[in-house]
């Protein structure tokens, strides 16, 4: 505030007034705060002056889609918290692209959100900075910031698929593929880990035809699907990296005559009833949000250490068939 | 505006000042004037306002469940709108609650939002009348508005029903149970008028124990299951009121020696890949949500007529095994 009413040449007393809106001030010092603030960068936390004039408190969640079960399941969740905190949820969805994550960002910080909840597609965060001193508290999820120490909540990515390719391992298979989510996202690379650190634990080669890494579209799985399963190295186990995938893997698993193992990430509905019923590795959705709520709320009230947390959830092996079949 | 400057005594200039937060007005007069306001539910309509000052305009969407895939894929359809808009999204869950539901509509609108998508959980919407009157922009959207002519997008759920419904008495079957909703649900109260319509169309009676409705909880859709398929006039036949109920459904039928045919109501993901393949009346829940949001926009642009807008959009029969199961 110093900052601004420097650059204005106006008083702290006139900055506060502007500010909040009080009487007294003429439009051109309006104005000429108003550049300062927006110069500056500046922005109120407004969580004192909400108690004081009631008006509802906001979270602004970011994630990469609505649609998509696994976020449909944690934003339920966050919205569960926020609500039991009396605050309003804004949502947005990403859809994996940086601009869009930081334009739902900043448009959030513009309708002063008094915090935010964001599963990042960027991988550089320090455009927050500035809001995150301003005093909104935000708390990343399902994946770290980029470029910036702050909050997350995030599931044991590496050591749950790591525990999912052992299990194929335990059960015959030698040749196990891999198909994961893009590269950049950070729970694809760490699962992309943990498949290369189980086959090693396991004294097990890795060929560079049985792991892929990419959009999760059908045609893309498909295609990758079709490499990995001819010739005559041909894999007899795969690892789904993550429930898009899996789902589109189980279509064209089905309609082979030799049957594949197959053990995926993330649990979805009705998988038990499948045939053969889907081994998973499942991480808890609903537990992630609530978690990055419950931490973003302990923020806001103060009531939490300056140092950024990180929370890791572990994922849950869940065996029901697919990850059992023994070699062909 | 003449009303607040009167229960205020100041003029119309001056309520003018208050609202749009120029200078030049005591404090005494803006309290007065802002209690003049409350006291009359007056609420400024702020889209020519934003667009002056280029703050992001935003919509309210508030819906049963934001976890339900319907719902989840809906939300996103009126996101993709929304954003390609410019306009942010605020989303919250009423949980069939109707005191939620005006909770987060009155604070969506305390935060003036432009318009609100609302999917009804009440049977009575004229506390919203003055909000519509004020100017924002209201679409409902799956359910009608309650004791309130307003926007609507609906499936047709009686049409889509009597379909489905028909389409089992043409696979043989005369005992058909119906398993909905709760009754005060309006989708719910249509689609079970499609049973009963479909079933009087082919001369069937219908027996009282035949039929329920209530919440879809797996508990309550089993135990409904129970009684409709023991007894010597037990159905052949189930049509599943929504997705929820027909999840629950195809794992008690499952695990039945004897086979039972099943339509339900709502699409879901790998419905053909179950053993039986699912039977399904589907609703495009993109489209009812995209044509919401699409009509909200034509509401705050002032291009659609002042008399509210009815659309029904089409179910869709799917048939896959599960509905084609002669009676045992």
């Amino acid at each position: 505030m110093k900052d601004v009413a420097a650059r204005a040449g106006v008083g702290l007393k006139t900055v506060s007034r502007v500010v909040n809106e009080e009487a007294g001030v003429t439009p051109d010092t309006v104005a000429r705060v108003q550049a300062a603030i927006d110069a500056l960068g500046f922005r109120r936390n407004d969580s004192a002056r909400l108690l004081r004039t009631r008006r509802t408190a906001s979270v602004g969640l970011v994630l990469e889609d609505l649609a998509d079960p696994f976020y449909a399941s944690l934003s339920r969740a966050v919205e569960d918290v926020a609500r039991a905190h009396g605050a309003l949820l804004f949502t947005g969805s990403s859809a994996e692209d940086p601009r869009r994550e930081k334009e739902l960002v900043l448009a959030f910080c513009a309708r002063r959100v008094d915090g935010l909840v964001v599963v990042p597609a960027s991988d550089d965060h320090r455009y927050l900075s500035s809001e995150i001193e301003a005093g909104v508290a935000t708390v990343f999820v399902d994946r770290p910031a980029g470029a910036l120490d702050a909050d997350v909540v995030l599931t044991d990515n590496a050591g749950g698929t790591r525990e999912g390719v052992a299990h194929l391992i335990a059960h015959g298979h030698r040749r196990i593929g891999f198909i994961g989510d893009q590269q950049g996202i950070h729970t694809a690379a760490e699962r992309l880990r943990g498949y290369h650190e189980a086959m090693e634990d396991a004294g097990l080669p890795v060929r560079p035809e049985w792991w892929t890494m990419g959009p999760t579209a059908p045609e893309r799985v498909r295609a990758a699907l079709d490499v990995m399963l001819s010739g005559p190295e041909r894999v007899t186990a795969l690892f789904a990296g993550n429930n898009r995938v899996t789902v589109t893997a189980v279509r064209v698993l089905s309609g082979l005559s030799r049957p594949v193992a197959l053990v995926g990430f993330d649990d979805f509905e009705l998988a038990d009833l499948l045939n053969p019923p889907v081994t998973v590795v499942a991480q808890d959705a609903p537990g992630i949000g609530r978690s990055a709520a419950q931490l973003l709320f302990r923020r806001l009230d103060g009531i939490v250490s300056d140092e950024p947390t990180r929370i890791e959830l572990p994922a849950r092996l869940i065996p029901r068939g697919s990850g059992e079949i023994p070699p062909s």
